[in-house]
């Protein structure tokens, strides 16, 4: 039998992915499993892009241009321009959900060997394109402590070695709905420029942000045009993320027509998807209206039950669909999997995400655990009593 | 301003492309350009596909599973079983297109500095996944004298370095039409099985085979279960090329285990497509039926039209819908961009693919083109007759 490489043994198996059978086999004993674990949302698609979808009226299902429909591209420029971004077309490219904008970004600003310097806990998938990109992600540790705020640029700097090309931030940042002040973003700005870096930014989370906050986007940061490279995606955005549709964004004319050759080797993104895209851009205020204060009244009542619960930390998130939050407990792997494997509170359990999947550094977040908010209230109120019952009695319960 | 990565910068441009702006001046300018030189088909994608899309019902758009819906996954067995295939719904994964199928194969079987060994001319965006996953192409050649059958063992095993990890094949070929019969087939069982390599077969034109001759998929060759990954894509097979779905096939459990944590990274192919191939498994007979006699019309028209002009070889495919064709001219991307940009014939003129950007070794193919007869009849003849006004007058010709 020929040897598997050695790239495709070390590629990191998403955290999650252990747990599953675990989830299946408390179904199969006939539990309820309220599901905190995961980014996929309950919300509708918006009406106008399943319409679209509905009355497709083609006869052959064509490819599109490699870098996306031009309409569809041309419309987004009025979305971002709502945003107080002005771009042109070619600053765009259309991907293959955000995941390919990310893996694009990495293998066309690094060579293999290459750095990037990213605040942890972060998105656990950027480790598989770093793998598949062959480039090093250096972790620059955030804590729960000071509710996951940037760390200090000292600490960025600390790490820099000739290989640094890149700082990658998630903002608002999943996993811990952290929304970075345009203070911070600031910062990075000047180090950026500084060491001449690229400065990556995955924003798909944008249109969530709470309390009346607005996310301010890398791509209005001044004097660091071509060192930004902003990600995005529709999936958050109109709860489809299944059509998988990204945008890779930057000034840096060099940036795109590199990528852009990656994307004419895989030819286009998927047409259909795009067809959904762009009719979504007409999807009505009201609908974003009502998914925000759906969000936010999640958010405060799953937030709000988990603090009251002895010796859970959840700071309040200002952005995403997510928390990162400290439980009184020895190991969230062993938590998570004890909750389905051996918990159960009224015929109910829970399935939450360890934070050391989302954590680089060995041994950092073994008493976190990260919660999605995309399931309704009732069902986020059933949880949240599920884990405090569940660490009334779970054995490695640390502070008793 | 940061650097772009070396590999952003050496990743290589389609070879049409180059071409492409030259075609567009053609039209501004009034011309009537004939486009041999595409593989998107005219033919209609089955009604049953695009009226699945159009019936859709969901209320969100989610993820579907990283490996493909299950479903779907099942289904496509009973097409494999209709080719003589069986396998496990574990044999599967599917993926963005082909592309993503061979960018994973490329990337899990084989570690950066690892060689594959494929017979040249071979499809140019090879070059562009083998650039991404860091690996190298060796081309062996394969000549038109000998109407690219495939090139004897020996020349194979003289390019055998420890570096040497795959032979890939397209099977039909793309450019070059060619069908590999069982024998072939047996002779790279024999040596894959001799040096332990991994055998890759693209096999995404499969439906389209000529004059009775039928495709023998690398996935029916007994003793090298392990050695086999083939690619497949719903593209061609349903004139769906837009909607990039393929699907990524080995009885190898660790090259699917392995292929499965990449699909973990991107989280899921597109669903909506996905919606399209399901359904489109149950395309009639009849469909298959027409469309064969339609591209077995469109060969012998194009083939036998060129094969009368003087000077000019081509030989007859025995499956896909490409030729390539031998011209009487110096340079065949010379000839290519005078055609654009300086002869016309009756208001009308021709864009073919220069064949140079098939091979990998420098100076192949000069005096090739491949042509692709996915345009009606009378337009293929009337690029035909362009063609040969063209070869008149074209000043690079050689034999006078």
């Amino acid at each position: 039998m020929p040897k598997i490489a050695e790239r495709g043994v070390i590629m990191p198996a998403s955290p999650i992915r252990k747990l599953a059978p675990y989830a299946e086999d408390a179904k199969r004993r006939g539990l309820k499993v309220y599901h905190l674990n995961i980014g996929q949302p309950d919300i509708a698609t918006p009406q106008v892009a399943i319409d679209a979808v509905r009355h497709i009226s083609d006869r052959v299902f064509e490819y599109s241009h490699s870098a996306g429909i031009e309409s569809y591209r041309r419309k987004l420029l009025g979305y971002y321009r709502g945003l107080g971004i002005e771009l042109t077309a070619d600053d765009l490219l259309i991907t293959v959900g955000g995941s390919e904008a990310i893996f694009m970004a990495m293998t066309v600003c690094l060579n293999p060997g290459d750095e990037i310097l990213v605040p942890e806990p972060f998105y656990a998938n950027y480790n598989g394109f770093a793998a598949e990109a062959e480039v090093v992600i250096r972790p620059v540790k955030s804590t729960i402590e000071n509710d996951f705020a940037l760390p200090p640029m000292a600490e960025f700097e600390k790490l820099l070695t000739p290989r640094t090309k890149a700082i990658f931030i998630c903002n608002p940042n999943n996993p811990t709905g952290y929304l970075y002040s345009k203070e911070e973003l600031g910062q990075l700005r000047d180090i950026v420029k500084k060491h001449n870096l690229y400065l990556f930014s995955d924003e798909v989370y944008r249109e969530f942000c709470y309390d009346g906050h607005k996310q301010f986007s890398v791509l209005r940061l001044e004097g660091v045009e071509d060192n930004v490279v902003m990600i995005d995606s529709v999936s958050k955005r109109y709860s489809m993320c299944g059509v998988r549709l990204g945008t890779l964004v930057s000034r840096n004319k060099k940036v795109i027509a590199a990528a852009l050759k990656m994307a004419q080797a895989r030819l286009s993104p998927p047409y259909l998807a795009q067809v959904a895209a762009e009719a979504a851009l007409d999807t009505p205020q009201s609908y974003f209206d009502e998914v925000h204060d759906e969000y936010a009244r999640r958010r405060n009542c799953i937030v709000g039950a988990l603090n009251r619960i002895a010796g859970v930390y959840c700071p309040m998130p200002k952005g995403a669909f997510y928390a990162t939050v400290k439980l009184p407990i020895d190991d969230c792997e062993r938590f998570a999997q004890w909750l389905l494997e051996e918990f159960s509170f009224e015929g109910q359990t829970v399935m939450v995400s360890p934070a050391t999947g989302f954590y680089a550094t060995e041994g950092l977040g073994r008493d976190e655990v990260r919660i999605a908010y995309v399931i309704n209230q009732h069902d986020l109120l059933a949880a949240a009593r599920c884990l405090e019952e569940a660490l009334k009695i779970y054995p490695g319960r640390t502070n008793k």
